[in-house]
Parts: C-alpha cells; structure tokens; sequence
C-alpha cells in the first residue's frame, strides 16, 4: 500500500473531481493513478482533465466548481488558467450558517506549553522580547541608531531577553487620521503594544507634532513618561539615544526576570498563513496545517486564519461553520468591506492569485480559496476580527486581513498572535521580528532546495509517504516545541525580519 | 538699524497684511513692531491682529487670503485656528499661467561642484553607493542579514564607496498590480533604480513568484544574471548570502573607482521640502530655501520642490509661474488627481496641516501652502513631474508627490536628486539613505535645542540678524559643500535613515 502511494503521480483530493493534480512533471504517455493517460506534457502541480470537456463543462477540484471549460478540452490534457472561466463570486445576501454545525476534533497527546505569563492578563507570550513602538516614522532613523547600540551594549547584560524590537512603520503622520477608515492602522498599532510577546512593558518613541499621538496610540494608563519619549523634548542627538538607553535598559530589568512556566494551551493563540502558494498547498501543507489547527483548538488553544481575497471565492463554506448568526454577519461585513475596497481602486479579485501562483498550477482565485482555507482545519468559528482587531474569544478565529503576507503578519501580530504558522509552495524567507514563524512547505522539492529555511516539509502527504494526520501531528509538536523556546524556527534562527507594513486603506496626504 | 530689527517683537510679511506674527511668546500689553499692543498671551510663530477683525472679513498674511474671521477679534488679540473660516479652495477650471513671466535671478558666486559624473548620462552622483534593490519585501529579511554582514567585511576594504544601502519597500506583491494607479510606485521603484548616487551599477534582489518582476522593474538591458539575484533559484539560506555578498562585491570594485570631477552645476539636481512646518517657516527657512533655490537655478542646476496638498491652496501662484500652458496643464492635472484620490477616502484639505502645525501658529493650508511654496523662489517653473517621474529638463521643477516627509522623499529620488535640502519649524531627525539631507531650522530656538541635528539655522531671518539673501547664501554655500562631500549633514554622519516608503495611491490585496 505504501509501495503503491509513492508511486503515484497523480492525487484526486476529492471523489467528485473530474480534475487530477500532477505530483511530478509528467511526460506524454504516462499513466496517471486515476488511469487516464497523459496527452501532454503536465507541468508538477498543475491539472490533468479526467474526462472529455466541451465548452461550459464544469471543471470540479476540492468536490466545488472551480470555473467552466471555455474550449474542448481532451482526457489526459493539461487544464492551465487560461482554459478556465472564473464562476460568478459567491452573493454575500443570503449566506446561511449551520446552526447544527458540529465537528468531532482529533484529540492531541499534550495540554500544555512552557510560555511567558502575561501580566496584563490575556494569551501568554512564547518569546520575551523589548518592543520599541513608535507614533511615526519621523523617528525611526534615531530609534534604529539605538538599537544598534542597546544589542550590542544592553541585551547582552539580559540573558533572559529574547530581542529587542523597534516597530517602525509607515503610518503616523502624512496621513489623513480623520478618514474613516484611518481606524484600521490606528486600531492595529494599539493592538500591537499589547502583543503578549512583549511581556506588558510599554515603550513608546514620539517625535511631538505628529498626528498619530501618544494618547491615540497608549491606554490611558500607560501614556506617562516612563513609557514615552517625545523627541522634540530632548536636547538634541546624542540626548536621544541617552534616553533611549535609559528607558531600554529599565524596560529590561523587568523583562529579565521573567521565567517560562508550564500552562494550559488556551493560553496560546497562533496565527496561520500562506505565501507564494502552489496547487500542493491545498494537498499537502494546508491540509496538514488544518489538522494541527484542530488538534490545538480542540486542546483549547487559539487559532488565526485570515486572508481576505483568498477565502472570499469559498466564504459560503466558512458562513456554514461559524458558531452563530453574529459571527457569520460580521463574516459577511468583512467580506463586503474589501469587496467595495478593491471596487474603489477599480480591481477586483482577478487580482489574486499572482503570476507565480499560476505558474505553481493554481489557475484561479476560487481554487486558492479552497486550498487556502484547508488551513482552518474543521472546528467551528468562533470569533470574526477586523484588521487589526483583538479577540474576545478562545478557539478558531477568523482574522479579516489582506492576504499580502507582510500585511498579513503584522495584523495577526495586532490581534495578538505569538507565533505563525506558515505555508508555503513556491519558497518566501518570510519572518517576523516579533514572534517565531514556523515554514511549512507543500513540496519535498522545496525542502531539497531550501534545506535551511523550510521548518517542515509536508510533501510527503502528496506524496504518499505521510497522512495528513500524521503530519499534522508532527506540526502541532513542532509549534508546542517552538512557542516553548525548545527549538527556533530558521526564520528566527537567522533573524529573517520583515518590515511592519501596517495595513491602511485610508489616503495619504 | 540692527538694533532695531533685533528688538523687533512681531513680523508682518506683507504691506497689505492685516496680521503679524509674533516672534517670541509675547505677553498681553507688549507694543509689536507694527505699534499695536498684545491684549492676551500671544504663541511664538502665532498671528496677532493689527485691527479690529468683524464676522466675515477677510484675514491677510502674505498679502494673500488665509480666510475669513468667524467671531469678532479685537487689534491685539491672539487669532487662533478656530477662529478663521477656510476660503474656498482655488478652482482648477480657469487658472492662467502668465505669459510674460520674468524674473531677474540672483547671480551665485559659484558655478560648479566636485561631483561623480554618472556613466549613464544626465545628473552626476553627490555620493558614491552601493544601493541593492528589490522587487518584494518578501526578501527584505535576508538582504538585511547580507547587507550587514556586506558592511563588516566588504566596505571597508572599498573605501571610496560611501555606504551600501538596501532598498526595501512595501510594495512588490499582495497589491492590485494591474489597477490602474499601480503605474505610480512601478515608476518610483523603476527611476530609483537610474539615481546617479548608485553610480549606474544594477542589483536587484528577486523573490521568483511576485507580481512586480524584474522585467517591470529594470530596462531591458540591465535585466541579466549579473544583475539579478533571484531567491527561489538558490539552494537555501546560506547560498543567498554568499550569492549576494560576490555580486556585491563586482559592483563595490567598479564603484571603488570612481572619483570626484569638478562639473559645472547643470549636473546637480537636488530636492527642497519642508516637515513639522510652524508659522516661522514662511517667514525665515522657507524664503531661505526659496532664495538658494534661485541661485542654483540661476547656476543652472536643477532643484524640485513637491508636497501637493501643501501647494493646492496656492497652485494659482504657481500656474503663474509656469513655462507654457502644456507645464500649467500637467500641473492642474496633478492637482485635480489628489483632489480625486482625497475625494475617494472621504477626505479633503483639511487633513493637512497637523495638530502641530497648529500648534506652531499655523490656521490652515492657506497659509501652510504660501510658507511652503516661498521655498521654491522666484524661477520660472520649467517642468511638473507625476510622482517619481523623472524630468527632461532641468531648472525648476515641480516634483507632485505626497506632502509626508517620508513619501515625498523617496519619491524626489526616484525623480533623481541627489541631496535634498529639509526645512522645519518643530523639528524631525529625519534622514534618507540614499543622498545627504541638510536640514534647515526656522527658528534660533529650534538650533538651540537640536544644535547636533540642524545644519542650518535660518532663524536669524525673523529676528533681524540676517536678511534672507544672506542667509540664501550661506544655504547655497552648505548645499555645495554637501553636494562635493566636503562636508556631512548631521542626518548623514549619524546615518538617520528613514525608510523607502513608495507611494501607492492602489489597493493591495
Ligand atoms: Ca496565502
Ligand atoms: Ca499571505
Ligand atoms: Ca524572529
Ligand atoms: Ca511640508
Ligand atoms: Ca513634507
């Protein structure tokens, strides 16, 4: 039985497809598992036909309708984005949930996890680092400076912190702070200071005319001077970085006596994405990442998927799971806002998948979607976040955000994720300066070629050589072992950082 | 007569102007300049009314309308933001350019600079970098690792390239790159590529499955292995690194060759804006600016000015200045396109000045607009620039970029300046990799406070200590020396860089 899977060399998720996807590339002539022969060369990952096609026949992958044949399309042919029609995006009006959706969740072997405590109360951290916010980017030249000095001079003095991290970014000021949707930067850089990876410190650097204030940014309780530094207030240069140090260095006293402690896994709370996704994603990687999910929202942990324009051409399928009428409508909201969003900029979801995408065999939106949402495994919604947003529910969340990975981060780390999870086809050195992310690729050719950055390679279940529940398994204990400081991700091991590109929608001026 | 102009309390711009400005805090019964006596505690940089202003009339700075009174306010009162009603804004339907504009401009005593003539043409560098651009902020995360590592082990052994700077950006993926208005930072990332401070060398750093590819971004012939590093190609982390740190090198050895000439000053083009603007910057640093500016224009350089929404309410000055009716159109055009784009966020003007613009004494952007358009002077307007185009003449040019110091900058450079000179009232460290920014201080007060971060300290203009053709001069002096690397600016010796934040008016995905 083993034997037979690895020879495979074709994989029909779903018993309805009249689709097959290639595991390698196959030549013409090749025999495929479902017994059809190949009429032409099939690129790996891309669609086979199973059957005749005539024009408007439907191309059916995942059981779902991914489009229509717009030509004659030949048993055994390659199936390539060009040939497919894009069915009409699903009418947000009337998307019913399930009030009967009920789902029996795979039982993980472990409860627990070694993580940070947060003293504000809330998720634990799974690292125990410095943040240095800021209100505007006027100040990051000077920040960046300090930081340079604070790693080399302070943090060594702090075994017991993990990093220190400025959270520059492009918004604060030149902006235009009343628009309506100004909320959304501004909601996600508020969220982002109580990341549980920063242990309840608060440090903020200002410049002092900006228009993204400290109190805009800082509770009220935590606007005072020993949290702010106002740059127009210090007397120069050299002035800046004294204070800097200064407040870095009593920030640190207190972070360093922090200790990790055994806790229940509903004190964890991860985030979930995918980048540069191939058709293997939706076989392999997701499928995996998804019974993980299951695993950690079954043993009460938090789970984050997001990814607006990617699970929009499925949202009925999500509409089903959610836990009542009010998480489903706000579903609904959510959906509707990008959907007048991208009407605005006169694009619409064509815009997505990307030219690699298509080169990695997803011929559409609809059959990323599909893919994409294998990640949230198969537990109910329990919760809908805006961008930036923090939950008020444990369990498996839907966090609307752009499906741009660098916005995508940055929006989960708001809505106060520790950790990330992410799947990956075609290779992205992704990471996060402000919680571990754990790679997964969907293809044993990606790990081959990227031996030192891909944390887990889920081609096997393609393959044959895996199930997806073994190796979501194998993913669960590799996110228990990271978000317990037990093992580094590569991206944290090489410090692989991405910028904190803050998702704002609203004009600049 | 000095002793006079010291003394001075008040400043009014104009003969027409009905307000002047106070110089110092003033108390209330302080005799002003214009022999009115203070009834309240007036604001340093703040307007005092020189008679008394019924409902409805109109207010006069700069012999121009700011707006009109709404409450009654008494000779000698403080007039506040709140008490000044906004005048409509210039329509853009009917706006002459004039024909017949002249102008005599003042003769500089120098006509050239020390600067690295650029291999492929057109304006010479005023720095020698290495600059490593990129298609994605996917790579972001291993180009810093290399660049770092580039710093230590490469620059010092080419010491006559001045730094290595990595051009990381937002942009690249997860956006609609077919919207229409994707044309803007394609064009930006694309001209950043030809700025003569990276010496014509090419490197670019590519992910392999982004929307914006190499082909988008480079020339044909620049678009070849020995230019472009592409991820996905390379076995793993280590592989990347050592492949950048060899192609970094072949271009550090051919940049390490070049050396300074003496050229004459139609080689240099260079930026003007101004940040954290108070009530003094149209009074001393901006006129300043303005009076360089004629200087080097008169030299014949090249010098940009920019920031929309800080001309919008003024533009009819500037259509004045226009060279031909073709450079007027463009103008309004670039005009009418922001009123869109704000129009479209639900927001218009008056986003723009900030809370601390206000602060400093300034109502509106009426009167922001005529102090930021003062540094700009008094040439014939020879070009409009979309933003991050480059010109095809030289003289002055109206570069229409964002008003926000950190948008605005990396998009003068993709224009291809090489320096930029910074005006501020409130003061802001900030600082572009890519060329030297001399910042110019408004006020004495300012210089006083940040003495190691202000190159310049125009303040003396409002206080009667120089004249602005004096103080024009020392700028123009400061803006050669820079330019010929005899000198640094403060932003460029403590290496106070803000990000390349590209302007991206489309939506991302
Ligand atoms: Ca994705
Ligand atoms: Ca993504
Ligand atoms: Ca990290
Ligand atoms: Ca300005
Ligand atoms: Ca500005």
């Amino acid at each position: 039985m083993q034997e037979t899977k690895k020879l495979a060399q074709t994989v029909k998720v779903n018993p309805q497809d009249n689709v097959a996807i290639a595991l390698y590339d196959l030549e013409a002539g090749v025999r495929t598992t479902e017994n059809v022969v190949t009429l032409e060369k099939i690129p790996q990952a891309h669609k086979v036909a199973l059957k005749d096609l005539h024009v408007g026949d439907e191309i059916i992958r995942y059981g779902v309708l991914l489009g229509y044949a717009n030509r004659k399309i030949k048993e055994g042919s390659w199936i390539n984005e060009e040939m497919v029609t894009l069915p009409k995006m699903p009418s947000l009006e009337q998307m019913d949930y399930d009030r009967d959706y009920q789902v029996a969740l795979p039982v993980a072997k472990q409860g627990t996890f070694a993580g940070y405590e947060n003293p504000r109360g809330g998720f634990a951290g799974t690292r125990n680092i410095l943040a240095i916010h800021t209100t505007v980017q006027c100040v990051s030249g000077v920040l960046n400076v300090a930081v340079k000095k604070m790693k080399q001079e302070l943090l060594p003095k702090y075994p017991h912190v993990d990093d220190i991290v400025p959270i520059n970014h492009a918004y604060g000021c030149g902006v235009a702070i009343n628009a309506k949707e100004a909320k959304v930067p501004i909601r996600s850089l508020r969220n982002l200071v109580h990341n549980p990876n920063f242990g309840g410190e608060v440090m903020v650097v200002a410049l002092g005319c900006e228009k993204l204030t400290p109190e805009m940014l800082l509770e009220e309780e935590d606007n005072k001077s020993e949290n702010v530094i106002v740059l127009q207030d210090l007397p120069g240069f050299e002035a800046m970085i004294q204070a800097l140090m200064a407040m870095a260095e009593s920030k640190l006293e207190r972070l360093n006596a922090r200790r990790r402690t055994v806790l229940p896994l509903d004190q964890l709370c991860i985030g979930m994405q995918c980048g540069g996704s191939d058709a293997f994603s939706g076989i392999s990687a997701n499928p995996a990442a998804g019974y993980a999910a299951d695993l950690l929202v079954g043993a009460g942990a938090t789970v984050m998927f997001s990814e607006v324009t990617e699970v929009r051409d499925g949202v009925q399928y999500l509409a089903k799971r959610c836990q009542s009428s009010e998480v489903r409508d706000k579903l609904i909201g959510e959906m509707a806002w990008y959907d007048r969003y991208l009407e605005q900029g006169e694009v619409d979801r064509s815009a997505n998948p990307t030219p690699g995408n298509k080169k990695g065999g997803l011929s559409n939106i609809v059959e990323k979607a599909m893919g994409s949402i294998a990640k949230s495994g198969t537990a109910p919604i329990a919760e809908v976040l805006s961008p930036g947003e923090r939950p008020r529910s444990k369990g498996l969340i839907y966090a609307a955000t752009p499906a741009s990975d660098i916005v995508c981060g940055p929006s989960q780390l708001a809505s106060g994720i520790t950790l990330q999870v992410f799947m990956t086809g075609r290779g992205t050195p992704y990471g996060l300066a402000a919680a571990p992310v754990i790679k997964v690729c969907s293809r044993n050719e990606m790990k081959d070629l990227w031996a030192d950055l891909i944390d887990v390679n889920a081609g096997a279940v393609a393959t044959g050589g895996s199930t997806i529940a073994e190796m979501g398994g194998l993913l669960f204990d590799k996110i228990i072992r990271v978000a317990s400081g037990e093992e580094q991700s590569f991206a944290e091991k090489y410090q692989l950082h991405n910028d904190f590109c803050i998702f704002n929608p609203a004009p600049i001026t």
